[in-house]
């Protein structure tokens, strides 16, 4: 191969400083998944493909990395594959060609993996999962086509406590990462079911739910006309506009949900979860804010909704979101399970913390100390301090070479280490060593059982 | 869909048991790469088909798992993707029909991005790496289509201290794993090389290779079988299997192998290696034996190489090898780059510590302790208490529901919960909790300071 090697569009490599910083951000994360008991799970990165057909919506189903079986070049296989490829050409699917497929998400493998086990599972079951997923969608800023995904499920109680614990959970998170300013918004999917109710035309809910989504990055013009294209008379409009439109207190945009919809089952079934959920809240301050113009896009949520917002410092929309969900396993033949999540959006968090500086420092080092190389007798014995410096849970680099020492100095620049030790033939007579501070400059002799105590 | 779903063969779900073991392994190996001063990679499980073709051999290339491009049913690509799909059926390459692929290994990925990034890396790179990889096998015991690699490797150096060092670190990480009784067989592919140009048959070296390789597996009948097919003569087979039987000290094999091939340029110089890698550890005991019938397949090894074998008491083989490779980055352009890597075989170190029971009895535990739920006004009460234990680092569980104790006390077994709290009408009044062990069944009384200062 001649030309420079490059990988696919949208993937990334990740060098050791980014992992450092993204294993930062995910074990915050998982420590406090971990302290509200929430237990790991990992499902295989492939899936059959008609685990995942028909579950994303249409667009979605052409947004899934399919693989292409292998053995199709046996003389028995090439006839029908031929055949079954133009099933393919069709947009079709076939399970001769490809029956496997990368996964898209980290909801419908948990539903899967529920349907799978639920004799085996006690419930609740609260499991989280980080793990990448895939989409062969056009890649952006901030848009990839191998992505984290970052979810956290209680599957299998209706309680509103567990809403409540992830509003808690998500707050302890963002305070762990350092990302103050940040803002929870809360709404109901029955009380948005409640709005069509009240205007006459609850068949409309996924329409009029997917325009109001749009409201923040795309504006009222936008949604407006929307609605208009989904059949709303202007009065109608007008009532959506109404609604979201509504802000204040908790109490105070109740209330005012109230006055629009008196009549609506499914706004008063709404609010009484809404209620519930803030009266678990009343104690601790958080910021939760019941915003009526939260709708969230995905089809499959029938409870409370999430949205968590960025500090208004930053220009990014969501960093995650969740939700109730009802009967999710039942796509896989297993009803009556209801579950709610929260999903935390890693790229996205990882760009507000860089922009806001917010990554510790000693993240990047590669080493507390490094032993310098000034020739073979010498490093036999710094292999043998270095092994009990290692032992004492010190990370320790040895040069390898007798080299110069500026280059053996620039080295340890690079990789960012902050101690050296440099122990030459006069050292080893007198069992001392040379220990440099690189950030300071500052430099002193040690005996070895001194070098062994230091606090690096 | 009615069939109850399941996942492709050869795929896994990891459930919160496994995963919690599989990350004891993964943190216990990482935590020694890091006190080694290697740095995290992880490149994405995309590559190009091209990165990887050609890389593992006719039989590696027909296990790549490759990924069937999106949007072949455009009505303006159909009829191209037909004649292209042409190719397949003949089993070669359609960048049309397929230009991605799953990563097979963790080894090419490496070369491929110290390829790609050469000019930025400081070297040595010494660099980590732990994450899937797939490929078409036959599934089997013990054999996945998508399973771990965590392989550390030092890149741009060819100082023998790096194997000496990786030798040390095997060594920590099985003592770190409590898997004692491993043991590291070394040997040296010139002294492989030395053998071949012994007998005369320098070219034979891949053939002699491979069936070496095969001698504990298949038994030196098989090896015999195998090196006559190649065309060595009796005299040669004979001199072979001298060669593989040498045993003893370091000093021994060396002198023996001196008087084996004592012409051998190659030999003296894999010689020379080898005993400046046990001069680096002759200060240390750990457990390496210099074994000349080590072989390992792979072809792109040139200098030392390694492999873990499991404790005698346990039917395993290898749990790991590694070994030097130079010019690995050649492959894509940029040539005189020297490596020498090790990886562990994850799956087998699982297995082995299962059978050993080696894994701490705490990993499986959900929570540290659990709130019972005895009514809305009290979980109230007890959500508050969950917060501040949660804030002092205890994992904390809320039963959801106000269901029967019974149920409640099942659920904790199930999760493998110690302590469960129980505050009720009674106890809120005198702000008291019911602390009870549920591995001992001792019950205690405690002021609401007390509990929030237990020791769990």
């Amino acid at each position: 191969m001649t030309t420079p090697p490059s990988i696919p569009q949208g993937t990334r490599d990740f060098g050791p400083d980014i992992v450092c910083k993204r294993n930062f951000i995910f074990q915050t994360i998982k420590r406090f998944f971990e302290l509200y008991a929430f237990q790991p799970l990992e499902t295989p990165a492939l899936e059959h493909l008609d685990t995942l057909m028909g579950k994303y919506g249409d667009e979605g189903d052409k947004l899934i990395f399919k693989i292409l079986n292998n053995g199709l070049d046996h003389p028995e296989k090439q006839q029908k594959a031929r055949e079954e490829f133009e099933k393919i050409l069709q947009g079709k699917n076939s399970s001769f060609i490809t029956e496997r497929a990368l996964k898209y998400d980290l909801t419908i493998p948990l539903a899967r993996y529920v349907a799978m086990n639920h004799q085996r599972i006690t419930f609740p079951f609260k499991r989280f999962q980080i793990q990448p997923v895939w989409r062969a969608d056009r890649p952006q800023k901030g848009r990839y086509r191998e992505f984290w995904q970052c979810d956290a499920d209680i599957v299998g109680s209706r309680s509103s406590l567990h809403e409540a614990e992830l509003a808690l959970l998500c707050h302890d998170v963002f305070t762990g990462l350092g990302l103050k300013n940040y803002s929870l918004r809360v709404n109901h999917r029955k009380i948005l079911a409640g709005l069509c109710e009240t205007m006459g035309c609850s068949e409309k809910l996924t329409q009029i739910t997917t325009a109001i989504d749009k409201l923040e990055k795309a504006g009222w013009e936008k949604v407006s006309a929307e609605l208009q294209k989904a059949g709303l008379l202007p009065q109608q409009t007008d009532t959506v506009r109404q609604f979201i439109s509504i802000t204040g207190t908790t109490e105070e945009v109740i209330k005012q949900l109230q006055d629009l919809m008196p009549h609506s089952y499914e706004a008063a079934a709404g609010i009484e979860d809404i209620k519930s959920f803030f009266s678990w809240l009343k104690n601790i301050t958080i910021p939760v804010v019941l915003d009526p113009s939260l709708a969230r896009g995905l089809d499959y949520y029938t409870g409370i909704i999430f949205e968590i917002k960025a500090p208004p410092e930053v220009k990014m929309g969501s960093l995650g979101g969740g939700g109730r969900y009802d009967n999710l396993t039942g796509l896989f033949g297993v009803t009556g399970i209801s579950g709610v999540g929260i999903s935390f959006g890693i790229d996205r968090i990882f760009d507000v913390m860089e922009e806001l500086s917010l990554f510790p420092d000693s993240l990047n080092e590669t080493a507390k100390l490094i032993f310098f190389n000034l020739g073979i007798t010498e490093t036999e014995v710094t292999f043998s301090l270095a092994r009990e410096l290692r032992n004492k849970g010190n990370s320790v680099d040895i040069y390898p070479d007798k080299v110069k020492l500026d280059k053996q100095f620039r080295y340890a620049e690079k990789k960012n280490i902050q101690w050296a030790v440099i122990i030459g033939e006069e050292e080893i007579k007198t069992h001392t060593a040379k220990l440099k501070n690189l950030k300071t400059g500052v430099q002193q002799t040690l005996t070895f059982t001194e070098l062994l105590n230091f606090s690096f």
